[in-house]
């Protein structure tokens, strides 16, 4: 029995890519293997490769003159990469700091250029965007990074930052795909895979082209974009299994009816559930308004203790993996793309019910 | 149907492991979800994790004093991860090319280290590896490197280097579990896992515990050794599925017997394939005999229309993915733990055939 699982990453998979990886896990075409036993350069392989990025392109309505880099290491890889790639040592960067993600990217890229925080959301303990007016931009930045959603507190941003001449960099690991973005606002973007794309080890990076060629000298060779863009992702093996099973899961996409339809569908689901906290009396959501996310709906209970029964009551109903994050505790409903809105509506019909009971 | 894959990596995987993997994928452990799809910090996967790690520690006997770390980034990753961690800029390290993959290894560690080739086998065309008694270390080298097979030419190393008062770091990606080894007698192993451990995209480091603290300031986090150590190589979302199959390789190997077992069956396996090939008049093999692997058995014949002929041919026999890499062309079986000794005796018969028919 399959369960609605509200986990924030590794997250739920479509169930209809999840039968197909079943069903062709031990012969894969007919070839008598796994997709998992075969070369990534054998053509079989490549065409998964190709089809990927080719879904991937439609999708997001990618410019030719981007390129798409399948890697490895995660958004914290590419903590360290984005530096690497964009700078030469000496010089700085812009960071926004919205919570733990853009911290911790922040951290990381101090090991390679002077960072310059333009705001930082702790006044109001990272529940809310410090708006766009206050930020400080460092005048000889060479580009400004922001995590476009923060999956602890449940923080997202919507509107691309009007910042002219900056060159926009985001982390999009939790909400690429839930709705179009305007790529060509973009110098880089880049996503870990397992929230909306596939499972985790597999890591998207979207690049204007004329910003390949600048990695430093001491940019290991699987983190530099342009070894990665020469050799079409191919500089050493991928990691096959997941970069097939992220296929599986644009062309699902494709056929749900692309973007739009996830935006509409992703933008009901997060405003049934914070129309269900915020009528409660019950329940509470911290988060400003206008950053609520719909990728990450964070809410406390009146005590600790009614959120644990709430937890056991919720994981015996087939509601799981609703435990807030470990630094912050409270709960949190991840509702990516491949949360059906049926997993939502039963979420609903138990927070109710709980409520009614312990309220 | 299933064939026999000889795929030089991604390789192939015991049956018994891919059909487990299969029965579980839509609903892990009762949990309702995929194994994809759970935290890597809940508890069901860090017993996956930790069962992993104790099954390879009891296979390899792997000393305390050692830690295991499960990366990303692939044997690339390590050929920079490498001197970052275990050198200071300045510093130099020995390095012995035996073909390829020590090639890529020492070109990426020039990046950070003076690097030293103690000896370099292209006289032999890589077919054989420098003696001992010729390789010329640096007085000041940090430590010494070298790669334990190539996998394109099929050489293979087989004593552990006897160089006192050497830092041992070797890359054994395609040698690992394939037969015991003195794991004390190296400050770092590594391997990509996509040849005897599982699918790609989950990178082993094996480290002795006092060379960890030495990172560079320039080292990414994700390729640094002591922040993986300290996180229990959680620092970031690890390839969950990777670890999880890797873990269900491990207890297949402890259910076979452990690597005693394996190393006799590797034997066995090389040997009637290495005597196949000699015997024949008609395939030939030009590696010295002292370094001829075990994993990967190179062959050529007589005209290379005969070896398109021999490749068509043995795909249609159920016998795949024996081409050689491209950059050497001819034939390569892939001898890695997971292909039986059936499938050798199967290769060897078609073999026998072929030559008899176009010899």
């Amino acid at each position: 029995m399959r369960v609605y699982n509200f986990a924030p990453g590794p997250a739920t998979l479509p169930l209809a890519v999840l039968e197909q990886a079943q069903a062709e896990l031990l012969d894969w075409q007919g070839s008598g293997t796994s997709v998992m036993e075969v070369s990534h350069r054998g053509s079989a392989f490549m065409q998964v490769a190709e089809a990927a990025e080719a879904d991937l392109r439609a999708l997001l309505a990618i410019p030719e003159h981007y390129r798409v880099l399948f890697m490895q290491g995660g958004a914290t890889g590419q903590f360290a990469a984005v530096p690497l790639n964009l700078t030469a040592p000496g010089e700085s960067a812009d960071y926004l700091n919205t919570g733990l993600w853009s911290g911790k990217a922040l951290a990381e890229a101090r090991r390679y250029v002077s960072v310059n925080v333009v705001a930082d959301g702790k006044e109001s303990n990272y529940m809310s965007v410090p708006p766009i007016a206050a930020w400080r931009r460092g005048a000889a930045a060479r580009y400004f990074h922001y995590t476009a959603n923060e999956t602890i507190s449940g923080v997202e941003i919507f509107e691309v930052p009007n910042l002219p001449g900056a060159e926009l960099v985001a982390d999009v690991s939790s909400t690429i795909l839930s709705r179009p973005i305007p790529v060509d606002r973009y110098a880089v973007l880049y996503a870990g895979a397992q929230k909306n794309l596939g499972p985790a080890g597999l890591t998207l990076v979207i690049i204007r082209s004329d910003l390949l060629g600048r990695a430093r000298d001491v940019t290991p060779s699987v983190l530099n974009y342009t070894l990665m863009a020469e050799s079409g992702s191919m500089l050493n093996t991928p990691p096959t299994f997941a970069w097939y099973l992220t296929g599986l899961v644009l062309r699902w996409l494709k056929g749900e009816g692309g973007l739009s339809v996830m935006a509409e569908r992703n933008a009901r689901k997060a405003q049934a559930l914070y129309d269900c906290i915020d009528r409660s009396g019950f329940y509470r959501n911290s988060v400003a308004r206008e950053c609520r996310s719909r990728m990450n709906v964070t809410f406390r209970l009146p005590s600790e203790a009614l959120e644990k029964q709430f937890l056991a009551a919720a994981e015996a109903a087939g509601l799981a993996n609703l435990a807030g994050h470990r630094l912050v505790g409270g709960l949190r409903a991840s509702l990516y793309n491949a949360l059906p809105e049926a997993g939502v509506a039963a979420l609903i019909d138990f927070m109710r019910d709980f409520a009614h009971r312990h309220g």
